[in-house]
C-alpha cells in the first residue's frame, strides 16, 4: 500500500468539473490497488485572484510544496472578460510564476492518435498510419521566457526589447531527460532549433550532438524549427521523439496536438530536476463549456495517471487508467467534442464518460 | 511597350533551371504584349562564394542596385556538405544579407490550393473548401533576426544570449502595408504575436490595433502565435490576410506552406520602404533533385508574375501567367511532385511544363 499526498490545483472554467472526474478515477485505483490518495486542493488563476488579489498566492505555493506533486487542471477567462484585472494575461500569471516557484524546466506532452477516432484528425488517415504516438519535450525556464522584457522610447518611438539565454546545463538536462525516454519508446529524437539565425539556438545544437553521442543506440537528427512546423502536417509518422526550447516547443506542441482532432486529449507533465512534478491537460479552460457537463476529461484523467507512473512510480495503476480511458473509446463512448458521426458512437456528457472508465 | 531592366539571382541547386523557365515566360509576355524585359545575371549563395568567397559579393549588390527588381531562385547546398564553408549556413549568409542590403522589410507569401490538385494536400478535403487563398505577410528586418547573437562562458559554462527589438515605426510599416492588401481581398485580417510573453509583440499589438482603428471596413483580430499554429491545421479557411513578426512569419508561413501538398507552389515577395524589391519562391534550392528536370518551376514563374504585378504595375500580364498555370493545371499538366495518381494526369518535366504555360 502507498500513500501519496497531492496538490489539486484546478483552477478555472472546465477545470474543476474535469478535475473532479480525474479525482474519481484516482479514488477508484486508490480502492482497487489499495492505495492512499490524499487531496488538497489550493487555488490558482482567476479563482485565486478573487480570494488573494494575486494569481499564484504564496498560500497556494505553500500547499504544493508540502504534497508529492502537484495535478493542475486549467486558468483561465473569457476573452470578452481579458481587460479585468481578474483574467487578463491570468494563465501567464498562474503558469508561468508556477514553473518558475518549482523550477519546472522540463515539459512532456504526448500526443496520442487512437485509430477509434483518427477520423478527428484534420489530416488524411494514410498520413496517421495505424494512430500516432509522438512525444514533445520542451524547455521550461530559459529562452525569451525569462529573459528581459522591456517597453519603452526611443528616439521619440516606442521601442520595445527582448533576450533571452540558455547555458549548457539548461540544455542538457532536457536534452538528457528526453534521450532516456527515448531509449523506452521508438529509439529515434528529433532536435529543434534556429540555429541558423539564433545562439541560443547554436549552443542547442552542439549540446544535444554531444549529448547524442553519448547515445549511439537512438536514432538522432537535428531540424530548423521552420521545417519541423512543416514536417509535422507533412509527414508526422517520422516523429517519435521530439526535444526543443521554450518558445518553440510552445508553438510546435499546440501545432502537434491538434493532430488528434481535440485539444481535450492530450496530457503532460512538467518536471524539476529534482523531481517534483506537475501534471495537467494540454488545453485550456474553455470558459464558453464550463459547467455544462459536456467537457472532455481525457487529458485530466490521463495527466493523472501519468502523476501515478512518473512521480509515485505506480505503473501497473497508470496503465490501468490508460486502457481504461481506451476501452471506454473502444467500446464507442464520446464526449461531444469526440463526435465523428460513425456508427455505434454513444454521445455522453463528462461524468458519464468518466463512469464509463470508472 | 514597357521596358524594365531585372537583376537575376538564380543561386544554387534547381535555382538555376526554374529561373530559366520563369524567364521564357517573361520572354513570351515581353512579346506578346510588346514589352522590353532585360536580365543581368549575378551569382548568389554557393555559385557566389566559388567566385568570391563570400555569398553576397558586392559586384552582386551593386547589379541588383542598377536593375529595376531582383528575381531571385534559391540558395544552398545538400545536407552531408554542410560542414564547408561553401554550404555552411549558405542560405543565412546569402538571404539575411540581401534583406538588409536592400531594407527589405515587408514579405509576402500566398498559399493558393488549386481545386484540381487540392488532393495533394495532407489535409481533410472538407477543410479546404473549394481552394484556398491565404496571404501571410512577415516582417524581415526586425526581432531576433537582427539583434545581439552572442556564444560566450558564464560560470564556467557555455553561455548563449539573443535579443530582439521592433520600434513601432517598424511595425507599422509592415501592419498597415498587410491592411491595404487586405482592402483588394476578403477584409479581414489576422494579427499573430505572444503578447502574453514578449515586449516586442506588446507593442506589436497596440500598433496593429492603432492602424485597425484607421480600417474599420476591415475584420481585425489577434491571435497568440501558439494559438496559430493549432488554427492553420485545423481551420485554415478562417484566414485571409496573416500579418505577423520575423520569427513567427518564419515558422507560419513555412507551416502554411505545405497545406497546397507540395513546396513548389509558394510564390514570394519580399519590399522595402521605397518600393523596390525581390521576388523569389518560397522553396529552397532541393539539391537532390537538381539538373533532372523534374523540378517544379511553378512558384520561379508565379513569382516572376508578381514582379510584373507589384513592381512594373503590369496587371494584365501577371494574370496573363498566373491564368495560363492555372490552365495547364486544369488541362492535367503535372511535375511529378504534383502526380496525385488521378485519371488523366500528364506528368512531364520541368520545361515540359513551362512549354504548356507558354
Ligand atoms: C500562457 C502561456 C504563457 C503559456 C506558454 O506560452 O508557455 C501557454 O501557452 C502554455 O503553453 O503553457
Ligand atoms: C535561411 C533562413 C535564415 C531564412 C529565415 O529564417 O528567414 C529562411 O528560412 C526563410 O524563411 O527565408
Amino acid at each position: 500500500m502507498a500513500k501519496h499526498n497531492i496538490a489539486v490545483l484546478a483552477g478555472d472554467g472546465i477545470g474543476p468539473e474535469v478535475m473532479a472526474e480525474a479525482i474519481r478515477v484516482l479514488d477508484t485505483v486508490a480502492n482497487k490497488f489499495n492505495h492512499q490518495f490524499t487531496y488538497t486542493h489550493a487555488l490558482a488563476g482567476g479563482a485565486a485572484y478573487d480570494e488573494y488579489q494575486d494569481h499564484l498566492p504564496q498560500a497556494t505555493i505553500d500547499i504544493c510544496k508540502n504534497n508529492d506533486a502537484i495535478l493542475f487542471g486549467s486558468v483561465g477567462g473569457p476573452v470578452h472578460l481579458q481587460h479585468e484585472a481578474k483574467w487578463a494575461n491570468c494563465e501567464a500569471k498562474s503558469i508561468l510564476a508556477l514553473r518558475k516557484a518549482f523550477n519546472f524546466n522540463i515539459n512532456l506532452r504526448k500526443m496520442t492518435i487512437f485509430p477509434e477516432i483518427a477520423s478527428l484528425s484534420p489530416l488524411k488517415p494514410e498520413l496517421l498510419k495505424n494512430g500516432l504516438d509522438i512525444v514533445i519535450f520542451r524547455e521550461l525556464l530559459g529562452d525569451v521566457y525569462f529573459g528581459e522584457h522591456t517597453l519603452s522610447e526611443k528616439d521619440g518611438k516606442r521601442y520595445a526589447f527582448d533576450s533571452g539565454a540558455y547555458d549548457e546545463d539548461q540544455v542538457k538536462s532536457i536534452v538528457q531527460y528526453a534521450f532516456n525516454v527515448a531509449k523506452t519508446r521508438g529509439k529515434k529524437i528529433v532536435s529543434v532549433d534556429k540555429a541558423n539565425v539564433m545562439a541560443m539556438s547554436k549552443l542547442w545544437r552542439q549540446v544535444a550532438n554531444e549529448v547524442a553521442k553519448e547515445h549511439p543506440e537512438i536514432e538522432y537528427s537535428d531540424m530548423l524549427v521552420d521545417n519541423c512546423a512543416m514536417q509535422i502536417i507533412k509527414n508526422p509518422a517520422q516523429f517519435d521523439v521530439i526535444v526543443t526550447s521554450n518558445l518553440f516547443g510552445d508553438i510546435l506542441s499546440d501545432e502537434l496536438s491538434v493532430l488528434s482532432g481535440s485539444l481535450g486529449m492530450m496530457p503532460s507533465a512538467s518536471f524539476s530536476n529534482s523531481g517534483f512534478a506537475l501534471y495537467e491537460p494540454a488545453g485550456g479552460s474553455a470558459p464558453d463549456i464550463a459547467g455544462k457537463n459536456i467537457a472532455n476529461p481525457i487529458a485530466q484523467i490521463l495527466s493523472a495517471a501519468m502523476m501515478l507512473a512518473y512521480s509515485f512510480n505506480l505503473h501497473q495503476e497508470a496503465s490501468a487508467i490508460n486502457n481504461a480511458v481506451k476501452a471506454a473509446i473502444v467500446a464507442g463512448y464520446r464526449t461531444g467534442d469526440l463526435a465523428s458521426g460513425q456508427a455505434g458512437e454513444k454521445i455522453v456528457g463528462t461524468k458519464e464518460f468518466t463512469d464509463q472508465v470508472i
